[in-house]
């Protein structure tokens, strides 16, 4: 008898619902593979009927070799009166190509009458045909009981009857989703009892935190026998955000005794909760239970006091378990193994224990109290090491820059650089125009490099993203900037840090600029 | 028979425990009037015996005449081996002279015997000497018993045996506490029982948020007889954070038929929640739910119609119940109903086939074209109607700006900003400094504005966000810029397209400011 549950997640579906979440194929491509390293069991990707940037999508990440997770495409039961070999989006879903499909239709009458405006029968003849296709042609089947909660609550029976449909029509998990996110735990518990005497099938739960109550009304469908649970990481997704795989997984787990994910991997649960906050552009929570900074940070004298004498009297549990640290403002998420690949890439004799590792540790500290974060952007803090190493050579010396931004623009050109470099004892003085300050430093910056260093010409800036680190000062708070670079060959990320936008973009494009001459060199 | 709860709110208390959070004594005393205006029945105020600061406060908040709360001071049971009589913190609490004091006490054995060291038997006289002492003196007694959760699950005997103490000593309310923030709502409901066929008393509930369940834990004890919840203003509090009484209010009120504030005062709930964040200087949880911004937000095509057509399809309740409102997010799968709304609130008499709204939309796809998104920044999209329909007036007039940016700095600043500008026929240059070249220019607009609309100073940006439309171009790429700004009052998201950082900061700046103008005038 296994206690393993069935995580499903939809953080590049539901999730990408939320306020100001625009992710990019790159992007999606991106959290694919740390939710296949996390071992989620699904990864519900998007709907591949609705826009040619997730036709795309579907494409490219059926190419990818995923380890523990299936990928699942998501679409809404055939339109009424309409075959489902007709159907657009059936049949796009179908071309997708993913070996599971979940499907989405109704259980709550009202939505059936007054939104979707079609007969109560037509609907269930929709569930049904839908579902039946799709497991003629092979496929695994979750079929998504919107509004299932509130549907039972005006219909009982109808509501149960859209489910044993699913049923007969051969569904692999019936989901019951909280669609408005207004369930009450005790309530899902008792529906979910009922649904389970009623269907044979496996059953899940997707939860919206409206009520703030996703977490614990997935929990109490679990408790009463759902076995696959929906959800996104970092709770992102629509209004409020859906139930949040991140608080829910661990309570699964190290509390309750489940398997959500192989144990070994709950360490990852952190790190991949920070990554996506940061492709996303979302500014991390740091209040999360389990994966924000606050939530092992102790500052009452007294329970600090007990968490020193031992840490079970105010703490539910170890912190490294999930990845997280104890009482630490800035986050050193990388661990201490991520941290010791790098610095081994550079020096291999060092090991844990030696001397220099601890001084680089010491100096990724500070590092991150100043707001660096090295997560993604592993060449910058390479550059760290290889400084403090003595292994780096100088390629090139700052004598100045400025910048000028001119409104309104002089001859349609609102920003010049000026910038004078030292590289072998030669003085380099140039100057160039660009759409804006960062463009035309960093023009400026390449044209007098490569006078001395041609394969700079190579180069090719292919993201640029900023991330205010101390809202509460807004354009006077500190900035990181993220740059992403490719010469064709390989692409690396750099990172820098000010207060100064301007000058968090230099620090970050000459760290891109230094790595490929290091490449190269 | 009446279902009123008794709601005690511990923001002062326990909230200030959060990191981050520091209040003055004038802080704690505007805090303490917005709580009575709400209608909390208690506002737990701080450990009158822990610093003068407090016994400032405390000499001051009973000064105040309040309509609806008692002000509730805190402190432990006595210490080991010493009277009442003796006990420093004890002689505080009494001498605070407030009519209700919370005492809390150990319920767990582990905390007894290894944290504050004496014996099993000491720590129940200690529970009773100090409940006892407080109810001779004729004060109301609220008994806190700290792990109580956890004491149960260790040793349920000795657990029950301290409530039966604190019982037997007259307290009013026991409050069981979940203090590291573990309890399984389930697990809540089921002990919370127990206790009550034990002590014959009210009985409180007290949860914190490490599992994320600390609203549900709540309302699981309130459906098994608790009658009186402990929480704080959004959810302020160490780690994860308290229970949010901004949560469990309408919950219990709202959906379960339940009596927590008077029914008139509901619609205070979030101007309060979005007040308590400003004067705590914590930046606003926008997915908060029933208080965030992002609550009644729509993006999605399909439900931004179907709430068009009826709000019950994906709301709870009525966002003006909780004083919040709908925000509909323009996007590219939302649909014409969504830019209905907001054209709606500008000009009520407009419809779909108004000529005016068809150049609204014709003007919205050019504008998404160029990259804007107003999804989440409705008062940009506000501004472009108001423009397109002459109902705008104009504050002022950019003539010129200047950013200059020098690397190295001189005299530490890097950047400075000129900026001329004309209001009503009269030229206003001035020039400012800053941390980078948009806080510079922030910050010379404003000093340029003070003078004609002194209410700017009143404005703070709370976020500033910088996202890259086409990363093929990297730093020449456009870039959208989203700014938050707050006045205390309300929040408001502006945005701001170029391919200059600059130029887009300052479009999502001047509609700041603008809509803050429009807003007063």
């Amino acid at each position: 008898m296994t206690n393993k549950l069935i995580i499903y997640d939809s953080t590049l579906r539901d999730g990408a619902q939320a306020l100001g979440i625009s992710f990019t194929v790159e992007d999606k491509l991106k959290i694919v593979n740390k939710l296949d390293n996390l071992g989620v069991d699904y990864i519900e990707a998007g709907n591949p009927g609705s826009n040619p940037k997730d036709l795309e999508f579907f494409e490219r990440v059926l190419k990818l070799k995923l380890a523990s997770s299936k990928i699942i495409a998501f679409g809404a039961t055939r339109r009424a009166n309409v075959s489902v070999e007709e159907d657009a989006n059936i049949q796009s879903l179908l071309k997708a190509g993913t070996e599971a499909i979940a499907v989405f239709g109704k259980s709550w009458d009202f939505q059936v009458t007054d939104i979707i405006k079609t007969t109560l029968e037509e609907n269930l003849r929709m569930i049904y045909d839908t579902i039946k296709y799709f497991k003629n042609h092979g496929k695994i089947v979750v079929y998504d009981a919107e509004h299932f909660f509130d549907g039972y609550n005006a219909n009982p029976e109808y509501a149960m009857e859209t489910l044993k449909v699913a049923n007969r029509a051969g569904a692999d998990t019936i989901c019951l989703c909280d669609t408005k996110g207004a369930g009450l735990p005790s309530h899902i518990a008792r529906i979910t009892g009922l649904v389970r005497d009623e269907v044979d099938c496996a059953i899940g739960i997707h939860c919206h935190n409206d009520n703030g109550m996703a977490v614990a009304g997935s929990i109490a469908a679990v408790e009463a026998g759902a076995v696959q649970i929906q959800g996104t990481i970092n709770g992102f997704g629509e209004r409020c955000g859906n139930a949040n795989l991140c608080t829910i997984i661990p309570n699964l787990q190290l509390m309750m005794n489940y398997e959500c994910i192989p144990a070994a991997n709950m360490e990852k649960l952190t790190p991949t909760a920070r990554y996506v906050s940061e492709v996303a552009n979302i500014i991390h929570d740091e209040r999360a239970p389990f994966v924000g900074n606050c939530a092992f940070a102790h500052k009452a004298g007294m329970h600090a006091d007990a968490v020193n004498k031992n840490t079970s009297a105010y703490e539910m549990i170890h912190p490294e378990v999930v990845g997280n640290q104890r009482n630490i403002l800035m986050s050193e998420v990388a661990g201490r193994s991520a941290v010791m690949s790098i610095i081994n890439m550079v020096d291999n004799t060092l090991t844990k224990d030696s001397p220099e590792t601890k001084k680089i540790i010491e100096r990724l500290k500070e590092l991150e109290y100043e707001g660096y974060q090295y997560e993604g952007a592993e060449s910058s803090f390479e550059l760290v090491i290889r400084k403090m190493l003595g292994k780096y050579k100088t390629f090139f010396e700052l004598k100045e820059f400025k910048v000028i931004v001119n409104e309104p623009t002089v001859n349609s050109v609102n920003s010049s650089a000026m910038i004078k470099i030292l590289v072998d004892g030669q003085t380099e003085i140039t100057a160039a125009e660009g759409d804006g300050p960062v463009n035309a430093l960093d023009k400026a910056l390449r044209k007098a490099l490569e006078r001395f260093y041609p394969r700079i010409a190579e180069m090719k800036l292919t993201d640029y993203k900023v991330r205010v680190l101390d809202s509460n000062f807004a354009t006077a708070s500190k900035v990181r900037v993220l740059i992403e670079t490719t010469d064709g060959q390989d692409a690396w990320t750099t990172v820098g840090v000010s207060t100064d936008i301007i000058e968090a973009s230099w620090r970050a494009l000459v760290d891109s600029v230094e790595h490929k001459l290091m490449k190269e060199n």
